[in-house]
């Protein structure tokens, strides 16, 4: 065993570092899951949800999965086998998404994309204006693409769903935004929001979640979906008092109502403000190299996380390992399509100024250990941007 | 809040007590779980386990899920909707289990039990005896239901299954058992053997598990079964690498290096022998009490978890509520049909003589405290029972 | 390594059980002790000592120590080389905070005793009445002597000296007492009390503690001692901001924050009223085996610390051998004149009911694995003691 | 309470950031320090702090204290009131020593410094040789100068001794070098090396160290100094059996067991060469700045710290106010004769180079927010400046 000192930069856009707080909060003995305490913190962290996913009318469930387990639960609970849904190419998530949606049955059609671009709402609007006979029973979106860095409109979709007045139910993950970036299932009429706990919640992996619209609800009831252990009646019933119908894990439970408190401190909006500044400050840097972000649309660029293209030749898998090596730093992998083409940096979660100077410096350097031609001022014009960020705040941004 | 002093004595029958070092091992840094460092560990994760479900030529797989998820994943790939199997009704889990099977399609008969005595051999070979078609796909049972207290024997159903010359497949949930109760897939022909994190491992809710034959791998390639998270080739695509499909529960992976390192320590036949003494010790008290143990079966009680009735009148969640405010003491509960009329100590885990002789003391005084009649010998014999072990073993029990 | 399973009974009186919120406390990132969230802590932690020692007129100051650094602090500041003072020989901790007096200079009466008494408030009266030219300047004496479990009265020995119009310092070691045993330094009438932190503060051992008088503070500024590490003066000029003239071992401050707030939780009075409690209890066990105590005033015997003398011919550290070895608990052995006569039990600080129960199980089952004749209703009496108490408190003592 | 987001960047010089295998080490329960797992753990910690202070011949001694408790035990045990001592007067610490010597009453001469220089030896040779009567007992320096980041010549000073043909003991305070700087006990003839734990050692605050020569272990039997806390014999003759004469600092020890082992992983030479390339970008970062190093000689810039002058007219302690507030950075401040006109950055301990790059970054963002002119490519240089290093390495650095 070799010790690599200091910290590891973990720059994987999630799971993203979990505070010392939080961690520290998971490391406390395991309680009974049916006893009067276990059911007075759980009270507590469904209403910190529903402030998080900003629903008053919906509900919120948690499942022991991962954010795919939170997928599935999605489709088990409002769809049925033989569904339609419509569903969009926009990266490797969606993909995945797309493709358990087949394995679970539904007829899931797919609008190709170019891993570039965000959801364009006039496809949304053209194809369910076609579907005079309402056979599309839901649209499954992606609002921020983790693969891509690119970030889908969600209001635009909503309002593009609207336009063409059809009653499919709107679905959207936002496993790499929730808790990062603003977000609003019942502003937005999302009925199911599909999130997990290791990236904005600040959390170790292995919790995954719901938010429900009661229209979903009402789905849920209708629906003939095999489910079980994922199912949203099962969850609610038990939840109500505080209860699972499962044992879950506790101790990322404790984990989580830490996190909502770490939140709640920090103020959202301050949150949201941050990851908005960093997302900023490191395309800056990628342009000041000279590197190509693989979102083409300004407007559409991720504050969690930013996917780079490496020039024609070069492997980013190599590149990353490199980086590893050196620096102790943990980069994103291209995934899917553009494995070996891109890298990722995620700047999402418990993040500040000095991380991100820390590891754009970890790019910078690794550029030129690893031999990919570069321009060295990334890193300066970053700083300038988050430097003067710091300044004209007058006030510290951390407490702002 | 109010600091109630001392440990708190978790004595349900599981989630058992995480040891300190599990903890700690859980409370470091998350990884990324795409990376090297990860699937150094996992492939060591892969080999421990088998080691311990006693597999050479199966297969385990690790989910981010309860217990009842690597139910649900036994169903989803090694059968199909429509397929038939046999079922026992000997406790709550049994039942929930029963439920889940037809909830996911499968012609689930339930051979009825009055939930004190084992699964009974001889209808298990009459049964499948009868089934000359081979519609029966496979026999699912529970190894050690934690709901009764009472422990089913394996061997024997598979000697009943292999006399009835019937090729279903043979399914034991060990939720209950794994690393407390010797227990062997290979060996005693089982062919999916579901299990969780959370009790004789010692370690925090959050992880199920499937060792899986290769005739039940082979059953799943063939079956129709709809799934996606819980798919056992996706699993095992990405394990061989020593990743996963999903986000696996890293943290919780931690803590399974480190809880596989104690067993090896301590020593599987000694962890076996030390549920077996703590078991014995538990019944005896309760007799010396006078109250009248759930399982009926003196051959089939559990190592584990001791199921006791409280007298006609009495309501056992109300003991349980003194015990928990006067004691600092969780005691389970009675579940389903038993509910009110049981509780239950759970004795297994990272446990020892003086713990159990704790939480006796926690019941012998409770039921006086609750006005339960007893007679107050019962830790004084536990304790006879328990010291002449550790003097006749000559040598330290713990380091036997 | 072989692994022990469960938990260390660690039954030395002190260090004690370190509570896991104390220990996630202590567990967090060292930060700046210049720094202006350090002072802020610190500032909360004068307060809360300053209750706890309950004085309002006095200091406390808080050394990177252990409690015999807080001895030769208070013997530093206090007093100069030369200087009289008269002690009493209650154990070995008196002993050997005598000769720390002896080897700083002093020239200490030790007044013999036989080990199993408390100090006689007489003696403390004639000895100063005869000292008619005032040359003893202090009196010093331990509250509660860890090595034989017996406790003199702090109130007794003040009224003695008032008795005998002595102007003598009156400094009380209260190492094993502060946080378990009504201590009172205001009212009390004591010019320095001397503490440790890893007794009923629940911390890990590292910091050592003075309360300071006015009086005391006059004399430290008078007298002539060397003294730097240890200077009063020192910590009170930074004290005051919130800062240590030395590096503070700030986890364990991080540790003493929680603690303070969990004897807050659970009310100070019903921690002293526990104590009482458990040594009754534990007594009750001693004379139910028929085993001897050291202490053989009964009004004295303490509620901290029960020592035992083992019968003639068995050697104590064998016992102790046997009891660790078989059943994973630690008990406090027999320091300097009683080495190997006596064995000691530890009950207090983070301590209940069911831990006591387990503990004495473990003595009781020990006598019998290590061939020591005893009676066997030692636990059951104990427990029928502790099971009363519970049963007529109406409510649940832990919340009394 | 408001959650600052993100790692503090603790860039004081000491207490270092505690790495997170050191910190759950230190987070494990307080065992019994008399007992057979204890004097293990310990005898393994002495032998691996000899070989750390690089010692066959001498002893190592723990204290439960900050550094400045162990220079006390240093005076106390090798010295007695009285004896003439040379001190050279490099920065604050050194100051604080002196000012301990007197109190504890040597007769101390203190060469004076003007802050910015190391000791010259060809004084210490002066010295020395005017002394034909060799009234002087000991050369007491500081290795490292914490306060202004100038290292003195430890061999250059023995030789110097040693021309002189001195017979006066060496006694050197290596708080801020050990375990990040070469530094040999026996080689270099050093009588008494003082350290502490929160440095290069990666420890909490909490324990003191002194290494210790035959010469100086006579001289101690031979001295009247009055000792009791921290005699070196009460310690040598428990350590021997792996004990203490008081109550040690068990968790922190469990984290010295933790960090020995980390330094034994990742090796010295490698650590050394690691904080001389972190102090050399770290001084070429503050000369493109255009600051100015409070250390004039470069041959003597501290490898762990480094102290830099702001401008005339500006307030240090209002610029790292200002870093703090806005980058969640801890600088370390100006003390005593400079203090207000220098801020120091601590690198040293658990660090690595993206570590440093953040700190730099925050620094060069400071300086910009707070008003004070630099120019902005001190960043780059460090940069450019560790990527080459990490480059022309060919191996990872961190292994190599």
């Amino acid at each position: 065993m070799t010790y690599q000192p200091g910290w590891h930069f973990l720059q994987v856009p999630g799971p993203s570092n979990v505070p010392q707080r939080v961690m520290r909060a998971v490391d406390m003995p395991t309680i009974d899951h049916r006893g009067p305490e276990f059911a007075k913190m759980t009270l507590g962290l469904f209403d910190g949800l529903k402030r998080l996913f900003k629903t008053s009318t919906g509900e919120v469930v948690i499942y022991a999965s991962s954010g795919s387990g939170a997928w599935e639960a999605a489709i088990e609970n409002a769809l049925s086998a033989g569904d339609k849904v419509l569903m969009f190419e926009t990266g490797q998530f969606a993909t995945l998404w797309h493709q358990m949606a087949g394995r679970l049955g539904l007829d899931a059609e797919f609008v190709p994309g170019d891993w570039r671009h965000p959801i364009d709402p006039s496809i949304v609007e053209a194809r369910l204006s076609e579907d005079r006979a309402h056979k599309i029973k839901a649209v499954m979106v992606v609002h921020n693409e983790t693969s891509t860095g690119v970030m889908s409109d969600i209001v635009a979709i909503r309002k593009a769903i609207d336009a063409a007045h059809h009653p499919a139910m709107f679905m959207v993950d936002t496993v790499s935004s929730l808790a990062s970036i603003d977000y609003r299932h019942d502003e937005w009429g999302v009925d199911v929001t599909v999130a997990g706990s290791q990236k904005g919640l600040m959390l170790p992996p292995g919790l995954g979640f719901n938010a429900i619209s009661k229209k979903a609800l009402a789905a849920a009831e209708k629906s003939g979906g095999r489910r079980s252990y994922f199912s949203w009646a099962d969850q609610l019933a038990q939840n109500r008092d505080g209860f699972f119908p499962q044992t879950p894990a506790t101790n990322i439970l404790y984990g989580l109502r830490e996190s909502l408190k770490m939140l709640d401190e920090e103020g959202l909006e301050n949150v949201f403000a941050r990851h908005i500044r960093h997302g900023e400050a490191t395309r800056r840097a990628v342009k000041a190299w000279g590197l190509e972000l693989q979102c083409v649309d300004p407007a559409a660029c991720s504050p969690t996380v930013t996917t780079i293209r490496v020039p024609a030749g070069q492997d980013a898998d190599a590149f990353r390992a490199t980086v590893l090596e050196h620096f102790n730093m943990s980069l994103g992998a291209g995934l899917g399509k553009v494995k070996g083409q891109v890298f990722r940096i995620g700047h999402l979660g418990d993040f500040n100024d000095l991380m991100l100077a820390g590891a754009l410096s970890g790019v910078q350097m690794g550029l030129g250990v690893h031999g990919i031609p570069y321009n060295d001022d990334g890193v300066n014009v970053a700083l300038a941007y988050l430097g003067n960020a710091a300044k004209s705040a007058g006030k510290p941004l951390a407490y702002a």
